[in-house]
């Protein structure tokens, strides 16, 4: 069960990604435009059985490209499901978590927010995400889950390039990752996974 | 079936929706920032009910909170789902479908854009969108349907506010709309819906 829904992620990333430059995959096809929403259930399936005995009770993710397997992992746990917002500015509000996220990819600077309601202490959190880079995004929501007193108990991401620090950071962090297709390289615009090869 | 989607998100409005000013109902707790995946899925199962007779082939909605109800719907036909981008100003780009979306609530327009590459000639698509108000997302949605020279076989809403004009603009254009909650007026603060009180 678990390995079908990664076969079935790496097999769609060889088939229909499109690798731009040195590190850039796009996906646009079944993950960040159009959405394959069968995978995104056998994805949220696997992010359940992985992390399942947790004592997870809130997804957390993203605009836009986040949501759709956030939200299929949140049906697979029965937990309600938070996405960040994304700003330009910072909007200065009392009612609102907020960070600041960088990306290396479109070189700007933007601002994530949650609504204090729907985060607290009593929380223990997954984050999810599409992809893990340098792990600008997975920070940010981190640093919210922190003002919000909220436990994180782990990491989910769909598309790891693991060639990029974000998983290194998360690692000597010690929080327990979960990713589903992990890239150790592009060579010459083929998709080299971890486990290939080895 | 059918009828207990809408009963319980009717109920969900009633309790969780909160009345602002004369004409905008916040439901962030369960649709537009926290999202309930249980009840996205319940009501992606009465889209479906309501349309799988339509030869629908694909889902159409807008970023970001038409995400989550579209690819519950999308997982009922078993069909992709496309999610048009937004973008403050037009992206001069030949391999992208735009219009114009004006916000009567936010007083700014944006532009919405699908790629050439996952609408087309051959696509019969049911829009879903999370509230229906004057119509604006709906008709720049269906300018881009009509770029892509496919076929617009129906409207799905979530949450309908009948007494602003976007309802009777797609009865006029003779579109099948299908909105789950249809609220006739906000009364003191309080939701009442089309099927009250008749």
């Amino acid at each position: 069960m678990g390995d079908s829904a990664v076969k079935e992620l790496e097999d769609r990333i060889k088939k229909d990604g499109r690798v731009l430059g040195k590190d850039v995959l796009k996906v646009d096809s079944f993950l960040n435009h159009q959405v394959d929403p069968m995978l995104m259930q056998s994805m949220g399936k696997e992010f359940y059985e992985h992390f399942k005995d947790q004592g997870i009770n809130k997804i957390l993710t993203v605009e836009s490209s986040g949501i759709a397997p956030a939200v299929m992992t949140g049906l697979s746990f029965g937990v309600p499901v938070v996405f960040a917002r994304k700003h330009k500015s910072v909007t200065l509000n009392d009612d609102l978590y907020t960070s600041e996220v960088y990306s290396y990819t479109k070189k700007t600077s933007n601002h994530i927010s949650v609504s204090k309601k729907y985060l607290s202490s009593d929380d223990k959190v997954l984050i999810i995400d599409d992809f893990l880079a340098n792990g600008q995004a997975v920070n940010g929501l981190n640093t919210i889950i922190d003002a919000a007193g909220a436990d994180l108990a782990g990491i989910g991401i769909v598309i790891e390039k693991s060639f990029q620090k974000g998983r290194q950071l998360i690692d000597k962090a010690g929080i327990p990752i979960y990713s589903l297709a992990r890239i150790k390289a592009f060579d010459n615009g083929q998709v080299v996974f971890e486990d290939e090869n080895e």
